[in-house]
């Protein structure tokens, strides 16, 4: 039985929380990570630039030999995942669906928090995919949070106070009970978010039910740990040295691409 | 007499701070502003990246016909200047000398203080710039103040917080009477830092230094008001709206353009 090699994609070193999951829950294949760590990040970007990056990008992975492809940037999946999945001849997955699943399945009271860059809000993918699903989404930019997390203020006051800033009227009573994680950087963020938002809200993070979603396509195993290689855009230093608080493991080898010349 | 035309580049809008400060003290010239927001942010990239990225910018500007360049850039002034310079047949000027002349110039305790972005402070650029004009320098990494800028939070508390706690410190007494705003975003938070560093400080804006330097290099002028085109590598729009917060004025004709094909 051959172990199929998974290609994870993301901007930068935030798809890691990703690629941390489905090392977790699907060790039965081995695996490419890319960051398109020059050109990061595209929260801010147009449909247009996002499109072209991205697809870029995973058409590098398809040529590494990827056999199935992880759309694991938010903001990649809400502008453009459709022209993403068809630029390549194996199959797509992205996080907006599966982490809809996992908010609709949380919730009792049907109505949602999504919190996740510029780019995805103004694209009301979540809203839509969650609409489909039956529950009520208000979408909220949290443009300061992955800039937090990169400074590594995880737990500190000034997070919190614009934690609070951002959340504030969004969990009145009677109301939404499920706040989704749309940012592949916002895992790092759970434990202050848990203090912020009230305990009757549950905390949906994209990169679980992702690799969730991986799993059930997937099945058996030779029992052996997965191989993982890493591409990166910009300096493999950098991404090294950022990549290992995401990923929560180290990271070797990581290998530099220019997809621009 | 032929009116000089200028070349003003920057990663994105920030070098409009640049612009606005040559507009008023360089009525004489007309201007072509190219930001590369497809790829921005350059503070926290590589040498070899943001290097690669701005020699693309600025030879697209010298073949539509700047006579002259002014690099608005911070980062890549720091980290790759005299490649920027030599890539191009036309005279360039960054901001970091200006910058250091000004300061230098204001500073009597020969002690200053310099924010900036990360790729800035990392290359030390100011301080050596500093330290040849005799004025001993810190360097103190900023990363939060782009994003809280590009959020609007111009005048906010959680601004201030994060000034405080990046400043904490570093103007003791008998110490440094100079700030010097080591980045194009900062300028706008001129009137907040105000408020946290001590009123014996002088806060050094390289933008103004920068076309103050221009304006010695040119003199006469037909009275004509300056003619100025703008260019960017991400949306039009976008750049419209950011752009015009950092102008203080109407911005109109951007034209998209693609360095990567």
């Amino acid at each position: 039985m051959t172990r199929p090699l998974i290609g994870v994609f993301d901007s930068g070193v935030g798809g890691l929380t990703v690629l941390n999951a489905l090392l977790r829950q699907v060790s039965t294949a081995d695996y490419l990570y890319f960051g398109d760590t020059a050109r990061l990040p595209y929260g801010s970007k147009s449909v247009e630039t996002v499109a072209k990056y991205a697809i870029s990008a995973v058409q590098f992975l398809e040529q590494q030999g990827a056999e199935r492809l992880v759309v694991a940037c938010n903001t990649a999946c809400a502008l453009a995942f459709q022209r993403i999945a068809s630029s390549i001849h194996v199959p797509a997955l992205g996080v907006i669906e599966p982490g809809a699943d996992a908010g609709a399945a949380a919730s009792h009271t049907k109505r949602a928090v999504v919190i996740a860059t510029e780019g995805t809000v103004s694209s009301h993918a979540y809203r839509d995919a969650l609409t489909e699903r039956g529950v009520t989404a208000v979408e909220k930019a949290c443009p300061l949070f992955v800039p937090l997390v990169e400074e590594g203020w995880l737990d500190h006051e000034v997070t919190r106070h614009v934690a609070h800033i951002y959340l504030e009227g969004l969990f009145d009573s009677h109301g939404p009970d499920t706040l989704i994680l749309g940012c592949t950087h916002y895992p790092l963020l759970k434990p202050l978010l848990r203090t912020v938002v009230p305990p009757r809200v549950c905390i949906i993070d994209s990169a679980e039910a992702t690799a969730a979603a991986v799993r059930r396509d997937l099945a058996g195993g030779d029992g052996r740990r997965p191989n993982v290689r890493f591409f990166a855009t910009d300096s493999i230093e950098k991404f090294r040295r950022a990549g290992e608080k995401f990923l929560e493991r180290d990271i070797k080898d990581v290998v530099h691409v220019d997809l621009e010349t």
